[in-house]
């Protein structure tokens, strides 16, 4: 079998990977489209440990499995939770100490021929929607994680921190909640996608300190990100840690305390809303597509997204 | 008048002040206690900018004034916000932006023979309350900010991190709210007067490793003190920001983004609780002083109070 593998730092294309053994609750995938996500090349970079098959961004249809996910095309979750720890048990499986994460944590991940995944981490494509729009459904979901941990009415006063893969779609959700919207980036491509969609923007970040702002969504992964969107917090306003970070991040703590911010740390999100919106055609993310590869020319497109002014890189198993 | 002032991060003891003309607003207090705050210590370490006369813990009686307040004995809340901005006709004074705050911003402090403060920041102490009480009004306030910002249920498992002044107030108070509390700390005699009023407190940082604390408290006011805040969380759980920090906090972003944690920034509290806990008696405070030094050898008070290992400093102007 094929496959995107890393080990210590490298990827490379391999095609004697075993194909692995489907367990009672799990069923393996054939995908058709595939995401390369900033974690991927976190990854390579070495920031978090993992060797083995890269990939958690998906769209593809069960080949092996219970009847009644057989021939499905299908999305999925990326955690694997244990179902019995004391987290689990609290309904907190995203955060289990147990638990695998597809292509991230102790899992082989989707940059391959097939991969596994447990049968209850799956959510069914309806008919008709394209692979190009179904395959943002897990970063898209992790955007949406945002409306479930803060109140979003149309009074508050939303700055998004960075015009990247992560910030395009945080944006478009905010902007169906309403709420009155800025996005600093610094690329006047990339900030145009959304300034078609409706939304401002602006790459002047002197434009938005002052405090004027009651949410700042950090999307850039960049100290000068995270110091641009707490500079335009109102005191008592709140910050979104959307993104993670290579390293430690520096910040001014007391200004964090004197002015009562709220940081909330902000991950994985639910698949349901979010392949709905993709289905139901709310959220189109096909203009975030800036190349499709084939899989076989793997390295190669995770050298493309990690480019400066990059967005979105597509796999396709031929 | 004398008063103990700050200029260039040199504490001196001067009696040529001005006493200041009394505002339409405002009372001039004579303080009969004063307590001494990190903040003092900070400001005099140049943490932040400020030249004038330091101090805002004290319990006094007014002066000078409206005759509703005439001899009554006060303690006062320390933020003198414009009244008339956004942030204060939404209820937000403490963070209105043009707002004095007593010693810190602005403003002359308490340290001196007598300081002004506008009449709708006091509260007359009940009568029979020793001044050695009410004069930890302001410090046990800011501790009480903590359970307005998150919920306390009995079933809260909480940390604080930090045995000092401030650790010492906030344990009083969740002790107070039932929770399910163990305090961390350097001092095992200042860990005895917590232990004495039935509070569970550890030396050992690797005790509280490991996620088992839904709430961490950092009061410790270093990057040591956050990290092991940190890692006693759980996953979504909250870390209260209670202290102030010299200089930039280094912290793992990532691993707040992965975990969801949830940061709160805290500063200043509710007067009104903090005065009946300490005129009803149910917190006691008395065993925290160290020291009382006469307002002549302010200077030296402040140097004692910097020193490892010493709780609270008061002065007292004779």
């Amino acid at each position: 079998m094929r496959g995107i593998y890393l080990e210590q730092g490298t990827v490379t294309l391999r095609d004697d990977l075993p194909a692995g053994d489907v367990c009672d609750d799990e069923v393996r995938i054939r995908p058709t489209l595939l995401g390369v996500c900033g974690t991927d090349l976190e990854l390579k970079a070495g920031y978090y440990p993992f060797t083995g098959v890269l990939g958690h961004e998906f769209v593809g249809v069960v080949e092996e499995g219970p009847d009644r996910w057989l021939g499905k095309k299908v999305v999925g979750e990326i955690n694997a939770p244990c179902g019995h720890c004391l987290p689990c048990q609290a309904g907190r499986g995203h955060h289990c100490p147990e638990r695998t994460v597809l292509g991230i944590v102790g899992r082989d991940g989707c940059f391959a021929d097939s991969f596994l995944l447990p049968a209850r981490n799956l959510h069914e494509v309806p008919d008709g929607v394209p692979d190009e729009c179904s395959v943002f459904t897990e970063p898209l979901a992790a955007a949406m994680r945002i409306p479930e941990q803060i109140d979003l009415t149309p009074a508050v006063r939303c700055l998004v921190v960075g015009d990247g893969r992560l910030g395009q779609l945080v944006a478009r959700v905010l902007s169906r909640h309403g709420v009155s919207l800025t996005v600093l980036g610094r690329h006047e491509r990339k900030l145009a996608l959304l300034t078609r969609l409706g939304i401002e923007t602006t790459t002047d970040s002197r434009a938005v300190v002052g405090g004027q702002y009651d949410v700042a969504i950090e999307c850039s992964g960049n100290s000068t990100g995270f110091e641009a969107a707490r500079q335009a917090l109102r005191p008592l306003g709140t910050l979104v840690m959307k993104s993670t970070y290579a390293g430690q991040l520096q910040c001014d703590a007391s200004a964090l305390v004197v002015d009562e911010i709220e940081l909330v740390g902000s991950r994985c999100g639910p698949f349901a809303p979010a392949l709905a919106a993709l289905a139901g055609g709310s959220i189109d993310p096909r203009d975030l597509i800036d190349a499709v590869y084939d899989l076989g020319e793997g390295p190669a497109a995770l050298s493309r997204a990690a480019e400066v002014g990059v967005l979105k890189v597509l796999m396709r198993p031929s």
